[in-house]
């Protein structure tokens, strides 16, 4: 095993990014997001502020805010979170939200109903240009990662995202962790030849 | 891709095999599974009962009963089911329940608080002699199986079962089959030489 080609590994549970006029709709006019905590990729922090998401079969309490605001909101839930709140969304790279459901989204000062913005994010590695020169890859390249542990896997599929703002981290949602058994800590050794044609990162 | 080698997938929800002790338990002395549904193994269905299972952090309700009665009560559970439950469980083989966790076991006519027997179900495909010698492979050995879709996977450390009774079948957990997000009618393709040395089953 290439101890070279080694990607350390995150799972992201279930987040939403929010625009200012939401964070406003749902925390108060004015409100700024309160950071908890800092997040692998430098300046992205979970925030103290969570949310309530609510579908038309249930509803997901805490969910957590994370920051800094963006353009416009995007909600990233599990394919598990989806058959709860009875909702599909489409498996999408972060900010692609065109033609994805809405949801609506619960605060301490008011209500959101989101038009549109609900994905399963796309598994993908973040890296800065020296890490994709490093590895061999480019920016939108598909690869492969595979993890061991009792209950190996190789994922298809994931998406190469490279920007000097970036640190080397591949992030997958909590039923591609579970799946894998993955825990703090967990790693997976890249693979640079997929067999199969993958699919358009716009897509 | 090889026809010959594709293996019909199923996901299995979260349930629970119940001894005769642990039937009457929880259901009343004397009472008798109800079969609801056939399963795709010939014999094993789902039944109209269903239990509470609860640990130290969390219960999941309405977990379904599968029948025949078995010989010992195992309860068949997910990673994402075990962060709820707060309960770590192993990955093992259906029937290998040494040295696992318990739970508590709640019926309408009463409780069971279970001493072991709470597992993650290993990967596993089922089939009948004829398939194996088919597709060239042994009872017992481990193999991959790769999926397609947006969110390929190749699974490895996937159990191959061979018995007469059986009919052919991958069984996957919910985490495992939302990480590919494969529904009704998944398929996969059996990749018979994994590149690396399985666990010992019995672990």
């Amino acid at each position: 095993m290439n101890k070279e080609l080694r990607i350390p590994i995150s799972a992201s549970m279930r987040h939403v990014h929010l625009c200012r006029q939401d964070v406003e709709a749902l925390f108060g006019a004015g409100h700024q997001l309160t950071p908890a905590k800092a997040l692998s990729q430098p300046g992205q922090f979970a925030c103290e502020e969570t949310v309530t998401i609510c579908g038309p079969k249930g509803c997901i309490e805490r969910v957590r805010v994370l920051g800094p605001e963006r353009q416009e909101t995007q909600l990233e839930i599990s394919r598990t979170d989806e058959f709860k709140l009875g909702v599909d969304a489409p498996i999408r790279a972060s900010g692609k939200i065109e033609d994805t459901p809405g949801i609506r989204l619960e605060g301490p000062q008011g209500v959101v109903e989101l038009k549109r913005g609900v994905i399963q994010a796309a598994r993908h590695i973040h890296m800065t240009p020296a890490d994709a020169e490093r590895l061999g890859v480019e920016d939108r390249q598909w690869v492969m990662v595979r993890v061991g542990g009792k209950r190996g896997i190789i994922f298809d599929d994931v998406l190469v995202r490279v920007k000097e703002s970036y640190a080397l981290d591949m992030h997958l949602d909590t039923d591609e962790a579970n799946a894998a058994d993955l825990g703090p800590g967990a790693w997976g050794v890249l693979i640079k030849n997929p067999t199969r044609v993958a699919p358009d990162p716009d897509d």
